[in-house]
């Protein structure tokens, strides 16, 4: 800042949430005085919450998912069907079909997909212990829920690959128009898919 | 979240999050995931960085400014012109100018504009303190660099009004088209404003 009108400290925070995905810098100045203008109600309360995930936080061993227990939640359901494993890139994709109440399965997070660009081997995957969770006799599905994009393809090949030799139906999601959809606005790529897996009506 | 596959802890910061200005819950959540994964680099230190300032922020008693001392450094500021005031609404306004590097002027934080919808009257702003300052003998110019809204327009004219008994000369900007602007864009207020102020080529 120009002349040092804003304090070290304060330049110090704009800099970090300007770093956060979505943010800018003009962003993150905006959310600063905002916050600095409610220290009680917003500023102190994030603080406290920050240091409480950061202390908290634990990535399952399990499955890969984050929460503050090891074994997750999700783990030790005991309500869940042990029968299916719903394989994820990101635990982002993981709280968005918990949140679309679709599944009642367990899951399995790759930390990632296959990219050849940018440097991602099957070693860098949650993958070996995938293959040991699909051999476990309880399990017979593994429902590949990667992103519908070439890296994801290349990643849903990988695995129906090497768990070829488990004794489990590899299945993966159904590509067509999205519900709601109009198809004026949609690629032909997913005109094409929706046509070739049409059903009978 | 359905079905507490998120810690509390987690879904307590993803709502915090979803408060600030810009963010919903979809960019909250990629936020608190973003900044999980990056434990040591981001989310301790913006942690710390939050509590810092949460006990350094001061108001400058003198302009209204936010920063980690009172008096503020501009008030303090031995370089900066003592004959021009330039009064703003917020304190993002006077960063803004700061960044600009156009003003080396003393500020006036006002805290907000006049609006009888909002049912903001002077008592809330910080006009009091602004008489006692333009009274000061070093003091010739009080600029007033409010928005160019309505409601600024009324707290330009309210404090131009009562300033009548202190012997100071009250400026505001100039309105017209902005550097880069291009008049098919441009609204009828603003290309009128840009005329009937033409200056001499």
């Amino acid at each position: 800042m120009a002349r040092a009108a804003i304090g070290s400290e304060i330049e110090k925070l704009i800099r970090l949430f300007s770093g956060l995905p979505g943010l800018g810098l003009r962003s993150a100045r905006r959310v600063v005085l905002y916050l600095i203008k409610r220290e009680e109600q917003l500023l102190r309360p994030l603080s406290r919450a920050l240091e409480m995930v950061a202390d908290s936080i634990k990535i399952c061993s399990c499955c890969g998912n984050i929460d503050t227990t090891d074994p997750c939640c999700v783990c030790i359901d005991p309500k869940r069907d042990l029968s299916v494993i719903c394989v994820v890139e990101d635990v982002s994709d993981l709280w968005a079909l918990e949140r679309a109440r679709v599944m009642n399965s367990h899951y399995h997070v790759l930390g990632g997909v296959l990219s050849a660009l940018d440097g991602i081997s099957p070693h860098d995957l949650n993958i070996k212990r995938l293959i040991e969770r699909a051999c476990v006799p309880e399990v017979q599905e593994i429902l590949l829920a990667v992103n519908s994009t070439v890296e994801g393809h290349t990643t849903a090949h990988y695995i129906t690959d090497i768990l070829g030799d488990c004794n489990v139906r590899v299945s993966r999601l159904a590509q067509g128009i999205p519900v709601g959809g109009e198809l004026d606005y949609l690629d032909d790529g997913t005109l094409a898919a929706a046509i070739n897996a049409r059903t009978i009506f």
